[in-house]
């Protein structure tokens, strides 16, 4: 990010704060940098801003690719906006590289959504580093928080390890699923069903509708047969058409139910309460080891021994433990 | 581990390399202590003995619960004994705790081989942090291996994670697998049966031998599908009963054959430099994140600071960063 591009932390905060879109949208692109310069200022940015999060529901949208999520967060975003709400969009896209992200793309995927002034829609780039998609993911959220979003869909792809990243991040999970050919639901793996709060079969239109009913009633069946979630809440399922629009407002009923219930039985702040510590871990996690191997004071010295280590001229334990030595001597605060 | 138990490095690995059973088996102990002072002590020993190993094969035996790895690897082991291998016999369990681990137990499985002197089996009992279970097997197959043992089975049990780990310790991935009612293989994940060099259909025997063969032959088709391995290797598929003594030399053949071929195109000793490096990261992992995490200095102010952060007294970020930087200064050797 360019030197002219670089608000004081105070402008910042105030700037998000009042909604100044330009603003919140270069603290999104700080917080995404990976240039330590950066890093240091978001982190400001972000504690700057924490005492106006935390008022929104934050929803994980997932589903394989094809399934419709850009169709359905079009539509779903809509039916939230006329009901008074102010939404952000967020993408995480393992697959995408930093700097290629397809801010368009997503923009003209969600055709209604994008042109209303309620609505914010960003993806959310791959850094490329261990753990740093959800760590960015989340202070992204948290921007659009102080902007006044509050409802944040999180959209990631069903790909597995993305979702148990947005699953410690959101209040509500929703799968979009497809019924197949032979009426099963196509490419859900069991570790993202149990996940989910919400099953949603999409495409619930023209000639596939009676497929749609007959998934729906073997999922709820099988969802018979899932472990009991510790919060009482047991996984529903719907079906929706995002093309003509259908389904849309008991899905919307379904998650303000959920929202109702949690806060009652206290589960909602116990779960932000529990993510609120996997983000202390994350973060630990990004300190010390994407640190260690992100260091630029290091690499040179991480590869030679890796080479040695890889020739057998030096062993694994003694290569390991000299460069965490440099390491931890290079980055503690000398008194 | 008490102090009376212990010996000096040298005296150690004299005792290995002598194979003098009661020190190796003290050798594994401190190999798997998790005391801090042990810790050295072991990696000093690991060190010690590295330039007597490399001249074992490592095989990993994997299987769910229930297919019969101790049966077939107390036969297996016997065939190999007859062959003139010394073979140890090491087992991954993650769900076992530290302390009670089933010595007893594993040996009085492989009735026959425990009584073999040129058999070593030891369990190793999971030390219950992150990362410990390959790291510690890893380094005690390397103990038997400067103890004279040129055959290294470990055995695994068949959840995933740790044959993902076993893959990367081993030359070779043996998978155990049972046919079932239906004839169709059972509870084998596609990822673990991707990882494996030879798939064995055990307890073809008696009534069950026809539904193994017909398992056999679905399996071969299926393993058509597979992505092609850059070693050149094609997954084989053998049938076996382990009750009977049928079918291990069979096996046997087929990983000879398999250590041959590596050896000429190279992939074995590829293979043995790429985990040697992945060793390394494992190492680096334990000394930087598992190394915070159970430096007993940082303990109190750890759970002080998750409870801040549980309840908002404090972001994640600050706690995590200032954790972090006094772990740093605490682990740095000072100049």
């Amino acid at each position: 990010m360019s030197r002219r591009n670089r608000y004081s932390v105070p402008e910042y905060v105030a700037g998000i704060v009042k909604n100044d879109r330009q603003i919140l949208s270069r603290a999104v692109t700080l917080v995404e940098s990976t240039l330590p310069e950066d890093q240091r200022l978001a982190e400001e940015l972000v504690e700057g801003v924490l005492s106006f999060t935390g008022n929104s529901l934050r929803i994980g949208v997932s589903g394989v690719p094809g399934v419709g999520k850009s169709t359905f967060i079009d539509r779903f975003g809509q039916l939230l906006i006329e009901r008074g709400y102010r939404v952000a969009v967020l993408t995480v896209d393992p697959s995408s590289e930093a700097g290629k992200g397809s801010i368009l793309g997503d923009k003209t995927r969600m055709e209604q959504l994008s042109t209303s002034p309620n609505a914010f829609i960003r993806p959310s780039p791959s850094s490329g580093i261990l753990g740093g998609v959800s760590a960015k993911t989340r202070e992204c959220s948290l921007l659009c928080e102080a902007a006044g979003y509050n409802i944040i869909l999180i959209e990631t792809i069903g790909v597995g390890q993305s979702e148990t990243a947005v699953k410690g991040m959101v209040d509500f999970f929703l799968l979009l699923a497809l019924a197949g050919a032979g009426d099963e639901l196509q490419g859900i793996k069991k570790g993202i069903m149990e996940m989910a709060d919400l099953i949603v079969i999409n495409k619930a239109d023209g000639e596939n509708q009676k497929a749609v009913e007959r998934a729906k009633g073997q999922l709820v069946e099988a969802l018979h047969f899932f472990p009991k979630k510790e919060n009482g809440w047991i996984t529903e399922v719907s079906t929706c058409s995002s093309l003509m629009g259908v389904g849309m407002e008991s899905i919307w009923n379904t998650i303000e139910s959920f929202e109702e219930k949690m806060k009652i039985n206290g589960f909602f702040y116990k779960n932000r309460a529990l993510q609120r510590v996997h983000w202390m871990k994350e973060q630990i996690h990004l300190l010390l080891e994407v640190g260690f191997y992100s260091d630029k004071k290091m690499s040179k010295e991480i590869a030679q021994k890796k080479s040695l280590v890889q020739t057998g001229g030096k062993s694994a334990l003694a290569a390991a433990r000299e460069l965490v030595e440099k390491y931890l001597y290079l980055n503690s605060i000398k008194e």
